[in-house]
């Protein structure tokens, strides 16, 4: 597996510290896990960071200790140890108090308002009037987060490994499927494969949605079999090396008939004509509009009810969305800026349609943007199969 | 399987209107969602509630709006849905904002610094000058978990099933298991038996810990295969209607030697010490004390690196922790408190060992605390298998 190794580690500390610095912060504390992986390659469930100009602090518990001597600190020689003997909140505050009058990063969304104020409670000396020697707590947005969004080549390395498992796991998924089966069995049989062909974890639960079912984009597999006349959406992913990858691919179960074919052969179209879309200078919403312009023109439009795709990562649904720029009721356009794509960006393309009653199509591949198109990471077949 | 009924679900509400009522609160935000589950039934993975004395607002967005009119409102008359058209931060806004000038509550621990500020800034008119017909943000820790805390009548039905279902599954999986597998692909045995259980998904990423890896807590199943010699420790659980169990058992590749039999019976005698000092009235510290007692009899007790259990519930690590009472550096003792057992309290009990070099032994049942004494909820046999 490739691991991140000193160099690359060192250069995605040197880009968080770049924008520390232009957000005129001296430091961050990190409590989000996927970006404390990022930074560190710790992979463990428990840790905290603090990251200065100087300095790179890890804080985690005897579970971990070892963990991060024997293969954090060979790629990361720098990182500071400190292990939590009480708790993260008592070690926190003192790593952070040790630091003097800085102005430090937090982040905004991950840290929660109980740890925010008892970290500010403690600095102050617990009195509330203000320690003039201490951090400054300034939260900040999706700092680390958009340093994420184009992937480095150990990065881009780990989602071909990763995608290939995924082909294979596909395979053996697809091979084994027969009308008859339970959509939990099947599900269950999904992330054997999954684990099977390397993976870690699965990247999300498992979808396994026939007939009628296939109709909601978020069915989760119940206890109905597959049967004759069904479409059966499989949307299934897993994580390598902390990467998420992510598939989907609609089976026929016996010969489809005109109208399931007709779907089928809409979101195929939908699928190829966004990837055609994927390049440097287009816009997430150019991909979105490729999708459903097919789509449109089948008279599926109003049955596309998702976006096109997402970001992945470290996590499996990340930045961008791959979307219509969404308005609020009045028609105004929401915050959401559109995306410019850029090398590196791994999205997945993921166009579907649903008819309450008949069912659904969901096709998904995942895409990576290179510096004059994209290359299709997943793949595995993406013609109708029929069983 | 049990579900939440009308008379339940507005017991639950009943109680955690009334802890509102001793916190002088007039209601409460809850963004976590296995307290919303717990109040309303509600399964989805986004949702926003709002509880005050006459109201029960639940927000979500359009993929889960079908499933809480079908599934939700027949338990939940009163139930209010109101649809995320927009943003969740947006519809918060909005609802908390036609509130007026009530005190409300918010979960601390599990609102982010950014959506609070966010909501605080809407609320005030984004001027930040403090809107005076708005309600004012108390932050409350565990408000909801606290009646958690001790299951009900459904609850006790759910964990009986879902113990059954792990019994049958641990049966499968240790029927499986040979010399010559590799751990991790063991552990998608582990998992595929548990969904075939009838489980929804796995309640933690299972661990298959073989030879000297059983040294590790909590090791991660690798390439390493199973042979002769290796103590092997798998820790597995699945979610039932939402309900976390969890049990772990260790297996002998050929015959134990005499020093793995020694930590073997010395990990059981531990484990059957602890069990019998559950009941209502004692301490988590005096059931960790009793584990802990017949490790040390066997001059194990520096082998025994972890608490000896933890609350269950709608989450895997719920409180209360059963272990010592935690202590400073100084000797001085935190703030956890010393938790004392009621009837209705659902715990694992888990001693293990761990002999660098040697391997580890842990083992692991799940009770119930009941009137006079406690109920082993999971039965699989405890005796060491040998395979």
């Amino acid at each position: 597996m490739s691991q991140p190794n000193p160099d690359i580690l060192a250069a995605r500390q040197a880009r968080v510290r770049a924008a520390l610095g232009r957000e005129g912060l001296e430091g961050i504390v990190l409590v989000h896990l996927p970006n404390i992986r990022y930074l560190t390659g710790f992979g463990g469930s428990s840790a905290i960071v603090v990251l200065t100009a100087a300095r790179l602090v890890l804080m985690t518990d005897g579970r971990y200790t070892t963990e991060v001597d024997q293969t954090v600190k060979p790629a990361c020689a720098a990182l500071e140890l400190v292990k939590v003997d009480t708790t993260y909140d008592d070690t926190l505050a003192r790593v952070v108090g040790a630091l003097g009058p800085v102005r430090l990063g937090i982040e905004g969304g991950h840290l929660s308002v109980s740890r925010y104020n008892l970290l500010t409670s403690r600095l102050s000396g617990g009195s509330g009037s203000g320690g003039a020697g201490s951090p400054e707590l300034v939260p900040v947005e999706r700092l680390v987060e958009a340093e994420r969004l184009l992937k480095d080549e150990v990065e881009v390395a780990l989602f071909r490994e990763a995608a290939a498992m995924l082909d294979e796991a596909a395979a053996a998924v697809l091979g084994d499927l027969r009308a008859g089966q339970r959509e939990s069995d099947v599900a269950a049989d999904v992330d054997w494969c999954l684990k099977r062909a390397g993976f870690e974890r699965t990247s999300f639960e498992t979808i396994v949605a026939s007939g009628p079912n296939a109709a909601l984009p978020h069915a989760r597999p119940g206890n109905r079999d597959l049967r004759a006349g069904d479409l059966v959406i499989l949307d299934f992913g897993g994580v390598h090396g902390g990467y998420c990858v992510d598939m989907t691919r609609t089976v026929s179960v016996g010969t489809p008939g005109a109208e399931a074919q007709r779907l089928y052969d809409a979101v195929a179209g939908a699928l190829s004509a966004a990837v055609e879309a994927v390049r440097p200078g287009a816009t997430a919403g150019d991909v979105d509009s490729a999708a459903r312009a097919v789509l449109d023109q089948a008279g599926l439009g109003q049955a596309f009810t998702h976006g096109t795709g997402h970001g992945l990562g470290l996590e499996v649904h990340e930045e961008p969305r791959i979307g219509p720029v969404r308005a609020n009721a009045a028609g105004v356009p929401l915050a959401t800026r559109d995306e410019v794509l850029a090398p590196g960006l791994v999205i997945t393309v993921e166009p579907g349609v649903y008819v309450p009653g008949l069912g659904g199509v969901r096709i998904e591949d995942d895409v990576l943007v290179t510096a004059h198109g994209c290359e299709v990471l997943t793949r595995a077949p993406r013609d109708m199969l029929v069983i």
